[in-house]
């Protein structure tokens, strides 16, 4: 262990930052030495400032670690994760990357902007390369990498084999978990036995995200994918896991065996990263298959899962959103940027 | 109450038949006769038999009812509503129209059949005449009329005033209540807090009945319309009420304003059966609506609503699925029926 | 309707207020004239300001309602019913009954006062005596009622017909709805697919408020039954209707026949009060009801159900918490207070 | 792994057999060599024969195991698990025994028999005494040892440190989870969004089950402890996990600090059998747990955790019930019985 980076998490105690906590607390590579949190938080033990809400036991490390404000003089790390509402992360983000702190953000702050990555290392891990374009633009010695929504996740990767087929269209129809929406933030009253069609901003971020992501890096900027996507995102009384129906519309008409075969045959290519999932697309066979609570911790929770694969081409994703869509996707980030030396 | 018709409702102790009880209990023009169901039923008092669920309380006049076999020579009726597994249906209810009876049938069993009416009487009542045909063909003195699925009940309504906008595609994702698996039909440990995305052979009755729906009726036959639908169907821990994410493709590219418009307007011209909604559909407004819990009992269970009305054209419709989906769409059936002189 | 009674609802937009519009929406004593609610309300149309989150439709006439400050100059009203949090009703109820209103509150904060009628009709109506005293002591021209606890309701007007036995003690485990705690009140990750053994403040009030509600009123004060009561309370992943188990122990020791014919035969002598249901307590035979979804609208919502009488004695009731045990209980006490000259 | 022993598990496919499956994938000791179930499943590989519905993924050596005959010709073992229905375990089971096989049973069938164990390691090592007893009875070459009901296990666990302060009377309400039913055991109509406040026979195990659990063996029978306990019992929306509120009564009236410091003294004594939890009972502080979601995992499953000590003394208890109330249960007794020399 003698490459362990200090590593601190933003927003540490949230539905996101939990899991986080519970992501890093064997890492290999990367070891907590600042959690941070909001005035509210600073100060107390991280045992008493989080509402641990996680099946897994707290870390003990973790717990009993002192909450810090989220600020750059108070974190002592050259990497953080974060789990920060858009609108504070607009500014944090910023003072870390300036203060020539290396940014794995989950926040949508930036992600839109044209010289900060947007990755999802078995889809784009090229795009890293505007790391460079962002540093000379910005005159920071960090840097900030972005994920990207939970939702766009899980269809992207799926997406990626799907390229050499012509993929014109995509139509995506989201079941989406609560814990996407944080701890708080959905009322029982509104969603059990229910179905809520509707998810602040999501449709846009489902819609563009991918473009930017399966699009071309040329050395100095990313060509976006000339591609049609049209979502529907809905909230159901799930804990965990968002589940997709997606039609795929692909020049090349393939069947639904050459799709299953892309998928299954799908290697991202990426060398031993530690939260790397052993397959990241699973293709299950059963005709009611993939289910959110028994499939989201497939792989650790970094595997996405697909079935009912038909002519169309339609067929299900699921995730866990999370974990693949979150905090897991933002370590996995970190792990590419530090085996390409970026940290 | 000079018209009082004789009905009976074959299948009545399971979850259909008794929104069969619920919805005839006070009904103007139909009175009940005979409930009819399976031999483990028959011989006891319709209270005993039935394992009531509704949230109503089960109407006294049926309550007392003693339940009789399903066959022709134990049921006293005119009219017969059929809640009937499909395999049973077969047989059964050829018996009945053979027999002079008008059925009235939920089943799946003779929907496809060429000369049996498959009805919305909101979107195409002029198929009644099927039954001429039915009758010459068959020679029965009764006859057999169908209604769809419970799902393609709900987007079928609302695809009949889009058709003067030249509809060409039609895909939609559903998200189905457990109901409409009959009371012992989904398990507990399949659903809860899980979404099953598969539910038996309904994206092809989904992708396949409304063209016969929306066909043309020639004074012979059915001519179906020409339209793609396509389908992925998902069960959701939802009591009742199927939820649907509707993208429909248009020749003349109407504008939402104009889709909405169409909704709002669109009056089926029916006179005053008394099933019938004062409005068939309701346009939401609310960006989260509609959401089965808070508007499946929309026009007393009968109103399917829509919202969401986006450029796409995309919109959500939802409708109560043992209701307008089920039970409701029969009763509306026989009433047209009774209306049009057929029974 | 000679006799139309001017009201006001004081929180008038939330979950319980809701229940109040709902339920005064066809009064026949009482027409509602002043909503009011937070000044984050005030000014809006009802239909603006209030999320409404009921299956059933909104009213019309308090759609179009403009809602008003909760202060006594801005609500124009002889009776109002307080849907207020405790610290506000504090004084808000105290100005109104100072101003010459009667006050029929669900609030918490006037229940333990010894001049305040703590009262469910059905159960201690004589305790309305208190309301001279009350103006005696407070100088009111107006006055204040209150009613209990949701939970203490449903299990209290069962013990009424068990004092007969010499009752001695109560033992109480109660199962309840999220809707107690307000729309927002319970988080949708805490409560789906668990149970939270604890309510805030619950078992207090349920352990002390049935001794004032059970006791004698002498003509200037109430003495509290000799009961020993305990309680464990626990939320459960259900809409509406606290179910609670209850173990009663009683001198006399009676039968379980005993116990279900003293509850089928209880009769509170109300004399038609418009919310009062036709019968308060109803026994159900079946081994597994009473049941929250499916008995929780008996009676309009207004009766609580019983069964599995069992020898100990042992029982369950179960009642709708916001129309039982919140809203209606407070308008069934102003119906009383009309009744008996009070209003 | 010198001493890999032969087990089979009889209904392995069913919800509890799946959880055996589970449990042993990995065992030290114990090494799966037959997987028995009905003739429906016999023939099949285990992966076609059990419709796994756990998180965990199927063990890979069960999944390619042939499932045979529930027989004793079929099985091949020196010990067998049973997880089967209470009928079919009467005759099966004895068969075993008779045939020279040890059967840890987590049936009904045999636990009330006065020379057949019913064993909590944790709470009545010295009753396996009784094998002893039943042999000279029987004739066997082989055993029965029972495992009780999953909702008598986790409270059962908390009584035995409170016999030190003189146990009188028990009182319990259960609010227990679905898969306590098996797969198909539930229906998801009867409780969704709902409590059921009956489950069939479980209220006369858990008041006679502690009496022979906690009672003395005198070597040659158990003297069955004189308490008072009083049971009911409900179903929640819940997976897995029954939480049980108790009130015991005590002659020497102990606090709830001296209590919480005898379940946190407690100390089994048993000498690190692979299952046994490193706490056999957990206490909670934080005033709203134990709760099933968040707790039921402790311990791998085995742990029970308690919380809310009150006076009274009244607690909450809280354990997985198809780990540590059924093959958990029934692994660890057959780990004491391979201790103390009886396989």
């Amino acid at each position: 262990m003698t490459e362990s980076i200090k590593v601190g998490v933003l927003g540490a105690t949230g539905a996101v930052g939990q899991r986080f906590v519970e992501a890093l607390a064997d890492h290999p590579w990367f070891e907590i030495t600042s959690l941070a949190a909001s005035s509210r938080s600073a100060g107390k033990k991280y045992r008493d400032a989080a509402n641990w809400r996680l099946e897994s036991q707290m870390p003990e490390a973790a717990a009993d670690t002192e909450v810090v404000p989220v600020d750059v003089n108070s974190v002592d790390a050259d990497l953080v994760f974060s789990a920060l509402p858009a609108d504070l992360a607009k500014t944090v983000e910023a003072d870390f990357a300036k203060a020539g702190c290396v940014v794995a953000s989950n926040a949508g702050a930036f992600r839109k902007e044209p010289d900060v990555p947007l990755m999802i290392p078995e889809v784009n891990p090229e795009h890293l390369g505007l790391i460079d374009v962002q540093r000379d633009n910005r005159g920071w010695d960090g840097c900030i990498v972005t994920n990207p929504n939970c939702t766009t996740i899980m269809f992207t990767v799926t997406l990626k084999p799907l390229l050499q087929f012509g993929l014109e269209t995509v139509t995506i129809a989201s079941m989406q978990a609560i814990s996407g929406a944080g701890y708080n933030g959905i009322p029982s009253m509104s969603i059990i036995e229910n179905v809520v069609p509707y998810i602040g901003g999501e449709e846009e971020k489902v819609e563009n995200e991918p473009k930017k992501l399966l699009g071309e890096f040329d050395g100095s900027q990313v060509n976006p994918l000339d591609i049609d996507i049209s979502a529907s995102c809905h909230r159901v009384p799930v804990m965990d896991g968002h589940l997709e129906a997606i039609w795929a519309g692909m020049k090349d008409d393939p069947s639904p065996e050459q799709v299953s075969r892309a998928f299954d045959n799908f290697d991202p290519g990426l060398s031993d990263l530690p939260t790397e999932p052993e397959k990241v697309i699973i293709v299950r066979d059963e005709p009611d298959r993939p289910q959110p609570r028994l499939d989201r911790n497939a792989g650790k929770g970094m595997s996405v899962s697909v079935g009912r694969i038909r002519s169309g081409i339609r067929y299900i994703v699921m995730g866990h959103n999370t974990i693949r869509g979150a905090a897991g996707a933002s370590v996995l980030n970190a792990e590419l940027m530090h085996k390409k030396g970026y940290i």
